[in-house]
């Protein structure tokens, strides 16, 4: 098992050439937040801006706009119960996050299944919270032809794998990632990445952590990440560690670590991190 | 009498064990806000979640929606009048605060009546506010196995106790706690603590901390302290002091110290007052 | 003329009494906020809460409600239209804030009249913005008992007093703000105070303040402190003083002063110039 | 092809006459902001508020009423399907900014031809984003007294002036602009600025700069500043400038700088850089 840590933030985060604009830095669609969890589409979209990808759409609950330009007057919204409006942008973007706060009722359902239809060959889909939920309970196949990365906490990943969490070793974790044409990061105390024939350990992240919206930071981050970074495996294990190098940081001075703070200090983290 | 001092802290506040997840840090439902108080639920919220809470859940008017999400972002929201959702949160949940804001009219009556039927063995209610109001009005028996804690101040504990505020006297008030079954915290310019056979007494606190909300947010972090640390009413003493220390730091500098800024304060406050 | 200077601080900030709590600070009721001008009353409400009020009410269009909150949670909200909830916290009041934003239709007028109504002999009536248009247009006499504070550019109080720019001398203005029975804050370059048989000239104020919001932000503060303070003229001058003291210190660095910048810098602003 | 360089910024940037209101420095309205795109139409206003405009009113879709306030209670807000509201503002006002996230459809159309024949000698148009595509794809012709300020970028500059990317000589340019009766900003890595018989290129700018928003900030900018400084074309170089050294600046510590950034580090820049 390879170890995830520090180099490889200047192996993915390279130095914006001079002449470049905001299409060359990706556009993602962040599909979720129902009325109940708007705030999970918020973070996660938070994190997608924050950390340099260039437009951003967020298709959620039509209650959740107004919280949405708070946070973010960066991006754009669609309400995600109007397909006309989000179908086109969902097949023109080169990374979509679906399921923060996504619920699991027919609607979400619907949205989802309309996403895998969608997607194509120059997408990465990353499949985050509610949405794993309504794959597994659904038994729903993967799209062929996109990237597809899984971000499950350990219980998640049960649901979606079948594997219980005591039996979740590294062996039957990579059998499972690759039978589902994914790449897999398993959130715990020490996340772990499945792609292809590799395993890889994140060597960060604190109990300070242990807060809901964590994860949906994370999802918007690998969003952001690989619509920005050619390598995309890579630019996902480079997401794995910055969010928790950041909250380690954080952690130096505060007892819990918010969500959106991680967000808020992408940009200097970045920086700092960049390949010259 | 006994002082609740400094050292209060460091005995609650425990480092947080490296293999801890969300569920380790407790979840809690704060139910409150009218569309009259809408600022009081979003206040004792923020409390919750910047104390460390791990899974927050706000039931309150749809009118707060969406200011709940401005401000926090990491709470999940609930429409209080949607008994059919609220019902298995409020019964899953470690800890419920009740009445911040929630008003006195029948809706608010319904909820808190259903809210106390819901109420079971393993739960701490913390009872605040317009809750207090209606228990007084009402004559409504605190549920039996629950731990109860009322924030009372001296009005709200007249009203609750029947005890008029000249005659609130360290006995009286004890007796009129174990009576009700509850532990009560008095609020006043030296908040009293009685608990059992115990009666406490603080020793911060400023009248820079004499406005609106100052309450609330001290009902949201009686909320977040006990949904972590064990021993509950240690919990509840260590939140007291911890509000009235953070607001003494802060009236060095300012003439009178807003609510949601010792909310905001907490995640450095408890990182150097945890135990090593 | 007698100027306005520092030394008008520290006689009218008083030390806040160790025994006090929320009530000792006032109610203040704050009416205002059409749907095209909440920005108004937000401005207002914020400085009314950041001086230090104790308890504070915004009376607004409902569709202000959540950028009330999520500027102001320690504000509570009642809908301007709702005359029944409305009433009877206005009475209560012992300052009403009425004019930022209110606009100048008939709705508008009906709030003002019934205010006016309301008023008594306890009670500071500031009276701002619109409120003065209307006065001027409807030829309104202001309440006999409660003490009425005038707050008009130059402009409104020419249509307030009938007296022209070019002819608002000292005398001239002096004797209409007694017929009146009003004391007048008439704003402008150097601000002037006129009050029985007083006249003030501030000396602080600069162009970094020539702003829309900028005599929203004073009309809160001056009801912030005649809520707080004994002696409520010198409160009146107080509140001009510390206005332009404050976008003084904070124009040496800044082109503009926004107005919620001044109510930020309120808390410490005060601490630093409370009596001893 | 002249330079714009760090000198143009005190050649504009005055300092403020003391004896000065919020009339002169300028009223100005923003017109944008459909639905799906109310943050573009806020970080332009948020950057008219922040550079100094006296007094800013926002017509934008009723949905973004509340972000707009929770970012800006100093703007005015008019619901822009109202004509009878916008119009008298439109007329009355020193500039006015339409485009930022205006949408192509035809209640969009209506509102720019409605602004277009509003348009009088004493007032500075500044056309940007969404209605360019719409001058574009309707032919319509720039009103004849207004000073038409043109925003695009290369694409959009393409649809307008019908020059294809690879084809945009600074001859070619020119030629165009002056045709259509217009000083047009060609943003890109190095934005070109065309006036009459001057050709100017900016020296500052930064791939940090590149994400959604960014152009919707130098709009409201280019608001700003035309509306408080008498010479616009020198004034529109300024704005050009100042948003990209800002960006420069922001860009050492950060890998991407996100638009409203740049509108909240106005204030000091300005005074940092205005004339003696």
């Amino acid at each position: 098992m390879k170890k995830i840590t520090q180099s490889i933030l200047e192996k993915v985060i390279r130095k914006r050439p001079a002449n470049s604009y905001k299409g060359t830095y990706g556009k993602i669609a962040l599909i979720g937040g129902s009325q109940n969890f708007g705030g999970a589409i918020i973070m996660a979209s938070l994190a997608a801006v924050y950390s340099g990808a260039g437009l951003v759409t967020t298709m959620t609950d039509p209650t959740n706009q107004t919280s949405l330009h708070d946070w973010l007057p960066e991006a754009m919204f669609v309400d995600y119960h109007d397909s006309q409006a989000a179908s086109p942008i969902i097949s023109a973007a080169d990374v979509v996050v679906i399921g923060p706060g996504l619920g699991t009722d027919n609607q979400a359902l619907t949205i989802l299944t309309k996403t895998f239809e969608l997607a194509h060959k120059n997408q990465t889909l990353v499949i985050d919270g509610s949405a794993l939920t309504l794959v597994a309970q659904n038994h729903l196949t993967l799209p062929q032809d996109s990237l597809n990365v899984l971000t499950p906490h350990q219980m998640e990943w049960q649901r979606v794998s079948g594997i219980k969490i005591a039996d979740q070793t590294p062996e039957a974790n990579q059998a499972a990632a690759n039978k589902l044409n994914a790449l897999v990061v398993v959130k715990s105390h020490r996340t772990q990445v499945y792609y292809q024939d590799s395993v890889y350990e994140n060597t960060g992240g604190t109990p300070a952590q242990a807060t809901g919206g964590m994860g949906d930071t994370l999802a918007g981050m690998v969003g952001g990440f690989t619509a920005q970074f050619a390598d995309q495996p890579k630019a996902v294990l480079a997401a794995v560690f910055a969010h928790s190098a950041i909250a380690d940081k954080l952690a130096h001075k505060q007892y819990v670590v918010l969500p959106h703070q991680i967000s808020e200090a992408l940009p200097k983290f970045m920086k700092k991190n960049q390949s010259v």
